[in-house]
This record gives structure tokens, C-alpha cells and sequence, in this order.
């Protein structure tokens, strides 16, 4: 089995290939070939050293696409994107990456199947940022994709492409709307949603945190082991079942602020949530209004997706996968 | 004022420059120049040419859309595209003109506004298509879009594109999603859902019409002449009131053959209806059933887009409008 994982130096990426090294056969069958790319030079665990083919390619440009699929993989994971920060302020590069990119690699995909039939897994991650206020407090499985950015706009268009080119039989394909992944690992970043891991983050390993918002902003997250399950599952599931409609919203645990402060003093005491200071910022409070806070996940739910149910659950693999074990 | 429309040589297309041509002033000002393309070269009433130019263009060709938008059009109609089944059958092409193109006309606004700046009004149309099977009995305003088809995820994907570049101020967008015309003028064509025309018209002129579906096939339905009034409409209207949701599902009646054979009675009497044979195809009959019967398009109608309410106002428009007020 060959498979290529796109995005794979990006956070959830890394994380993904760190799975594949640490349970072999969990995407199927014996991986033969793993080719990682990305516009940064990816990792590879010493294990898949003798399998592993890294590539550090610009998914825009010509050539790109075709020579990512000439190996004929049998699983690609599609993760690589223009934030939507940067996707925001950069129309050109956004679209270039985020839409063009991606329809390049489906098309690579349709001239490989049109010399010589090729019916690929294709698992897309998209984003909750297809959609666009006003919500309703639920946002159900069939809620129309309005979104508010540039970014959301080239995951929902990208959706509708993934729909077609599967339904036409070019590849086999399921897109999966990630929650805001949470605890990201790592440092503070500018990312208007980073308060939401680092008021955990940080004081689990004894250091202050700024808390932006009040604690009852409510919001949609799930782990970043999660996630991994996310594109292990789609990357292997029987597909017939889930029909036309390729495109799920990931099952995830809607949340106050409140919720994960008072789930940090359960797992790590008083002091660590001492150490979340209120700095209230209109402007953060501005944005994260805009977001979505729950959805009816129910669809990919039942197509066997799960995410945490608790934020007590998510805390607790943080310090498992991130702080081996302990805390400060 | 420039009105530029793209696809003026088409059913809807000419009937929306004949329309100006009756009613100067329409469009709100005074027109200096009209520009009409098309693949085909455009027809152009008496009283039109002295302002008007046609072009005969390949709107998927380089270079195209940057000549389209040179002149710096006010309001820009985009009406032109490869129909549904040559869509379907031919990859390709689909993709180059509905979406490739109509990207490409849209791009050549975003540069003009880069050179200089400019804000066109232009008005995109869309089609119920970008839904898809299984629907709920009243589609609703924010139901979302899973078109099983290659035209359908093509006028989906401009929609989004229509309300990102709208937003971002590149231009002043509205898309309307047009039920389906009848009474379509012309002879019998092989559309599938050619017939829904065909027994009215027909028997209006004397002529025998098949009817290869039952009388409880549900559909939903605008004239041609509701048609040209929702460009005329979301070419003038103002627009801040639509917000960011640039996209409207416009009016239409929601009505089964058989009230249409009906009416077709009342209006022209059983001698008419006589004509009509039933032939049943279980091949029509099962690309109707996947087709969506009803919509709450209150939207549209909260902002000033109006259609016919009965079937008897859309026969005798097609009297009025076809036959010169009379009936065989």
C-alpha cells in the first residue's frame, strides 16, 4: 500500500504520521510506500525511515500535482492549507493554494484514472469555517455553507469538488470538518482562537495564561488525538454508506470557558487555575462571537467518528501524549 | 450607464435586452452603452443599435473576460453557461465555461479594480440544481447545497465565489437561483424537463404534446417573463438589505401537472387538453423524482422578487408574450 499524506509537517500532520510509526497496519494493511509533503521539509520517525519519502513542493505550482500522484497512491490525506488568517490577508495566495492547488491534485488524480483506471482514497480536511453567522444554536447536518472568509469560502468550494469528482467515480473521497483542535501543542500564537488551549496549555505545565473572552463563550473542540482518529477512520472506512453527501461534520464536545476552567481544577487543582488571568479584548470577543459554538454531529457519528465527551478527557490526554504523564 | 450581458442570445438573455429595449430607463439611468455577448452572436432590437455592440466569445478563452470588463461596465448580467446534460457529459467543457469562465470575469473585475477603483453590480444566474436529493417537501432558506450534478456543483461553487468577492468589495453581487421557465418558447427540445412546456404550449397552438410522466409529478415554476423581472429586479435593487447571504432562491409556483392541465383547460378549454397523449417514460420519470418540488423563498420575496401565483397567469402570459394575445 502507498499512501501520501499532504500536510504532513503541519501540527495534525505530524501527529498522523507519528501514529502510522507507532501502530503499523492502522490504515488497512502493510504501508509499502509513505510519501510525506509539505512546503516545509517534514519529519520522519526513524521507523518509517526505510519506507518514507519526504517532499517539500508548493502545492500551487505547475507539476506539483502530477508528480504527487505518480506514484499512484492508494490513500491520500489532504491536510496542507493556507490558514485563514493568512488566507484573509493574501487573497492571491489563498485561492492559489487553497483552491487551486487542491483542484490540481484532484485533476492529477482524474489523468492518472483517464491512462489507466485508479480509484484512490482521498480524505480532505476541511473546516468548520465553511459556515457563517447568524447560526442557530445547533447547527444541523444540513445547514447550508455561508461562509465569512476567504479561507471558508475555498474549503466549502473545495467540498462541492470533492462531492463531484467522487460521484463521477475519479476518486473515493470524504471531507471531514475538524473541530478547533484542542490542546494545541506548543507555544501562545496570534491565532484569535488560541486562548481556548492556552488557558490550559500553559498553566498545566505552571505558567500564566491570558484569558481574553468570559466564561461563557461557548465553543466546538476536539483533541488533536481526535483528529488523527478523524483521518485514520475516513482514510478506511467502507464509504458506500455514506452516500452522495461527502462531506461530514466532525463529532466534537461543545463547550463553555467555564466548562474548561472548572475541568482544569478538576484535574490539576486551584493553583493551576490561578494562573489564568482575565484580560478581557473587545476585539477576540468580537471574533469568536462570530463562530459557531455546538452542531448535530449525528451523521458522522453514526459512520463510527468520535470525539471526546468531556473536557476532563481532553485535558487528560494532553498530559498523556504532550507532558508524558505528568504535570507542573 | 454601461450594462454589459453575458449571454444575451439565449431564451432568458434575449428576452431580458428586448425587455430594455421596450422600457428604456429599466435599469435605472439612462443607457449609453449595451454590450451583448455570447457564443452565438447576439440578436439586437432596432432601437437598441446605436448603443449596442455584440461580441461573439469563447467566455472559458484568455483574454476574454479582460475584454468584457475593459468598457467598465455598471451592471454586468451574467446569464451564459454550458446547460446541465452537456455539462454532465462533457467534463471539461462544463468546468472551463461555468466555472473557470465565470472565475476568470470575475477576476478581470478584481484587476480592474486594482487598476482604478470600480464597483460593477453584477448579477449572476444561478439554478435550483445546486440542490440535491433527498430534499424535504418545502426547501428551506438555509438548506444546503449538494448538487448531484457537474452544472449544479458548478453554480454552487460561484455562488460562493459570488458572495467572497461581493464581501471583500470587489464587486456588488447578487445570485438568483431560477426555478424552472415555462412556458419555454420554441419547439419541443430533448431536455428532460422539456414536457412541462410542451403540454401547454403545444395544445396552445393546435399541436399534440406527450406527456411521458403522472399528473402527481410536483415541480416549481416561473414564466419567462418572472424571469427577465428577477435580473431587471437584482440588477436595481439595493442590496444592503440581502447582507452577506448574497445567493436568494428566487419565487416560483409550486404546482403538479395536473393543476397545469388544468389550467390549461380553464384558460383554452378541453379541446386543448385533448391533445395532450400520455406515454409514460420511466426514464423521465425517474430524473423528475430527484428533482426538488417546492421552496420557501421568502427571502427573495421580502426583497421585492416577484412570480406568478397561479398556472393560468403563466399561460396566458405565454398567450400575451408568444402568440400575440391569441390561441389556435
Amino acid at each position: 500500500m502507498h499512501v501520501l499524506v499532504i500536510g504532513a509537517a503541519g501540527m495534525v500532520g505530524r501527529k498522523l504520521v507519528e501514529k502510522i510509526a507507532a501502530t503499523p497496519g492502522i490504515l488497512g494493511g502493510e504501508i509499502m510506500r509513505l510519501t510525506l509533503a509539505d512546503a516545509f521539509a517534514p519529519q520522519v520517525p526513524a521507523s518509517l525511515a526505510p519506507i518514507a519519502k519526504t517532499l517539500t513542493v508548493d502545492l500551487a505550482a505547475p507539476g506539483t500535482a502530477a508528480m504527487l500522484i505518480e506514484g499512484r497512491p492508494d490513500i491520500i490525506i489532504h491536510l496542507a492549507a493556507i490558514v485563514s488568517g493568512e488566507a484573509e490577508a493574501d487573497f492571491d495566495k489563498g485561492y492559489a493554494v487553497n483552491l487551486d492547488g487542491t483542484r490540481m491534485l484532484f485533476e492529477a488524480i482524474r489523468q492518472e484514472g483517464l491512462r489507466e483506471p485508479y480509484l484512490p482514497r482521498l480524505v480532505f480536511a476541511s473546516s468548520i469555517a465553511v459556515f457563517g453567522a447568524p447560526f442557530h444554536d445547533v447547527i444541523e447536518e444540513e445547514f447550508f455553507t455561508t461562509p465569512l472568509t476567504s479561507y471558508g469560502t475555498q474549503k466549502a468550494i473545495t467540498e462541492l469538488l470533492l462531492a463531484d469528482y467522487s460521484r463521477r467515480g475519479i476518486f473515493d473521497g470524504v471531507g471531514i470538518r475538524l473541530p478547533t483542535i484542542c490542546i494545541r501543542p506548543g507555544t501562545p500564537n496570534k491565532a484569535a482562537s488560541g486562548f481556548f488551549s492556552n488557558i490550559l496549555r500553559e498553566p498545566l505545565s505552571g505558567k500564566q495564561a491570558v484569558l481574553p473572552v468570559s466564561e461563557d463563550v461557548r465553543h466546538w473542540f476536539a483533541s488533536p488525538r481526535s483528529a488523527v482518529g478523524f483521518f485514520v477512520h475516513a482514510a478506511t472506512m467502507e464509504t458506500g454508506p455514506i452516500g452522495p453527501r461527502r462531506n461530514l461534520t466532525m463529532p466534537g464536545l461543545s463547550a463553555l470557558v467555564g466548562e474548561e476552567i472548572e475541568a482544569l481544577r478538576r484535574v490539576a487543582g486551584n493553583k493551576a487555575v490561578t494562573l489564568i488571568r482575565r484580560e478581557p479584548d473587545a476585539g477576540i470577543a468580537k471574533i469568536v462571537a462570530g463562530w459557531p459554538t455546538n452542531f448535530d454531529a449525528s451523521r458522522a457519528e453514526g459512520l463510527g467518528f468520535k470525539a471526546e465527551t468531556t473536557f476532563d478527557e481532553i485535558i487528560r490526554i494532553h498530559i498523556e501524549d504532550e507532558l508524558g504523564g505528568r504535570m507542573a
